[in-house]
């Protein structure tokens, strides 16, 4: 069973406006997870699923081209200054050992990492001539050093390795952590070790109280390759893990895609929720067109809401320079807000009352032109302040896209004027 | 009857590589509508409506705050250049007549506006002591200046008009043309004279071959308001119009919200379709949420990309500036941008043939790490070339998010020793 920390889950239930014996309820069931290391200090510790505010999640990390260890850490304070209720470092560049320690000691929020990657990024090891203790054992060192929550990609097996072959789809494997376990069974010849030791893995999460993200290596890359046989072969076997973690007593988040057509999304997150036994769904996106790189972050805002509107529970951000290059912290705080437009919308529309009265609070105070409100209300209080600042009317109670025009205070003036008549 | 402009219908048919007898046959059903003044040229006009892509407008225009002619020029040029089918001069400050003629001659796309505000700003009269005669009469003068269509606020009566002054919304009118028109109504006691003088309105806009885009005065301006008796009201009425200037042979496009939450958007679409006879849905935005000044375009593109999806026809822009200030050139642009991702995005789903053509090509693209074929196909070249520029990696068949651990390049990999296995 599930162990629940009380302390924690008071914490949570506070940040949420919760009933904390609800929330602990679901957790039993598997429908809510609080992501959070037995070792690690969390000052900002969130739960994620079903009833809940949508969670926002931001990755950065070093890569083999870019290893600025403080240019990571300032896209961290960007995307927590911006909202993010999770970091993930996904480094695979050099010092990434040395920035994990960091991030852990400094991120105010939950920390989750994609441990195969500290695997291929090994000077004095080769990553295809590595052992199958070689990957329980990264997961055992980081586990130890405190990450909150592992992506693990323990759904793609041997037989599903044969439909990867086949090469039916126009992008056939985009997980790097998927590919990277594939060119392994490949070259080895052997099970994916994450699927074949996928109890050892259970055993080091339930003895450090870490959240099990299980990877979706298989998630489309294109438009044209949403919902197919190789996404829901991976995630049928994504299905069986859920249930021997939870039998274990191991907290799982169950990944998702990726590019998907409008139409396809909601489909995408039925079937999540039903296979995997109503899990925590982490969507990556989902991207609704293949042709906005530059502004991926639009096209995952507009997936990411229907998504969660349907009943997606976390939200992985998606920068500008998706497609293009590794984001700068500009691109990290416009995915992070990006992907709160998204978390907002859907959860006024599943009724979460704080979110329905911020939307109703910032409506009144247009309605006043009472600024000042409107600012602190809106999801980047610096922004919009910002905007307004650059070009402030003679006039205070109205801006200058309408001015003296203001069709609220025109109407305003004008049922005053009817009361008078009657 | 409608009258056809045969020649006309010819470049739009090959534009969206359809049959010109189907688009007509639609347009004579009044669910396509292809907006051009007679006296207009226009050099790439569109049509808009059933079964075909997803068309965006974008709005400009001088304020009482900022009259710059030069500045709106650029506006428009920067709508054009980013990809708007239309374009709205909403102008409510000085020089409004002097800059409605630059953009009659220079704009390539069909342009709209809003008579009414024209009346509003006239220097030597009072608004609220015009006659029923002025409204008609500026309607007149901007069709004899080649407008291919104009939006007019008929649908706000006096009977509505008691609804509104019950004063039951948290945004009443957001509307500018509609709260003027209302303001006018209390002031004088009189009908609103858009609709007491529909039938002339229609003479115009027949004599003209003028496409009538129906105002919605009582769009939700808030989340709180949407779907409500104010805006049903009003879209009855809507409808009941668009059925009188059909029989007069005029082309009519009805407007739509505003505010809008997730969920309540398809309704307000199937609502329309079936209020409106299966006319043109022209949505500003829709919102989807009250929170997000700064970046509204991404709240509209979310809200549009689900109209659209649904049947809407025709996307209004919302710039990064709603809400705060007039928007300025960048703006424009961003907001432009956003609208078309959520256009193309809906296009795919629709099943329009170019949009998931140019999906495919992108995705192949990307599987090939072809760049140069990425940023052609991508909606906005410039930006994407510019931002994998900005960090080109040594390999350049990868880029600096993933370098050498590219997931496509290692699945590429992994398929070749898979091959040579056999």
């Amino acid at each position: 069973m599930i162990k629940v920390n009380e302390a924690l889950l008071k914490k949570v239930a506070r940040k949420e406006d919760m009933d904390a014996g609800e929330i602990k309820k679901r957790m039993l069931k598997g429908h809510i997870v609080i992501p959070k290391n037995r070792k690690h200090k969390v000052k900002s510790p969130c739960a994620i699923g079903r009833g809940l505010t949508t969670k926002v999640n931001a990755n950065i990390g070093l890569s083999a081209e870019s290893s600025n260890i403080s240019c990571e850490m300032k896209k961290m304070e960007a995307a927590v200054r911006a909202g993010a209720d999770t970091l993930m470092d996904l480094s695979t560049g050099l010092g990434l050992v040395k920035l994990r320690k960091k991030i852990l000691s400094e991120c105010p929020v939950p920390v989750g990492t994609v441990p195969v990657y500290e695997l291929a990024c090994m000077k004095n090891k080769d990553f295809l001539s590595l052992k199958e203790d070689d990957f329980v054992a990264v997961v055992q060192k980081q586990a130890s050093e405190g990450v909150d929550f592992f992506t693990i990609h323990s759904g793609i097996t041997l037989d599903i390795m044969e439909i990867v072959k086949r090469d039916e789809r126009i992008m056939n494997i985009v997980s790097r952590g998927g590919a990277l376990l594939g060119s392994w069974m490949v070259e080895n010849g052997r099970e994916n070790p994450f699927f074949s030791r996928f109890d050892d893995i259970l055993d080091i999460c339930k003895e450090h109280e870490i959240t099990l993200s299980l990877g979706d290596s298989l998630r489309p890359g294109a438009s044209a390759d949403a919902t197919d046989r190789l996404q829901i072969s991976e995630l049928l076997m994504l299905g069986d893990l859920q249930k021997r973690a939870m039998c274990r007593g191991v907290q799982v988040i169950i990944e998702g895609p990726g590019h998907v057509p409008l139409d396809q999304i909601e489909t995408n997150v039925r079937l999540q929720k039903s296979i995997c036994g109503g899990a925590p769904f982490y969507v990556l996106g989902p991207l609704v067109t293949d042709v906005a790189p530059g502004y991926d972050h639009i096209s995952g805002a507009i997936g990411g809401a229907i998504a969660a509107w349907h009943g997606a529970d976390f939200l992985c951000y998606v920068t500008p320079a998706e497609h293009l290059r590794l984001p700068n912290a500009d691109d990290v705080k416009q995915g992070v807000i990006a992907s709160r437009i998204a978390a907002h919308a859907a959860d006024v529309v599943k009724g979460i009352p704080s979110a329905v009265k911020r939307n109703n609070d910032m409506s009144q105070a247009r309605a006043r032109r009472d600024w000042k409100t409107q600012f602190s209300l809106s999801l980047d209080p610096e922004t919009s302040g910002k905007m307004r600042k650059e070009a402030e009317p003679e006039k205070t109670d109205v801006c200058t896209m309408c001015s003296e025009y203001c069709s609220i205070k025109v109407t305003e003036d004008t049922l005053k004027k009817a009361k008078r008549k009657r």
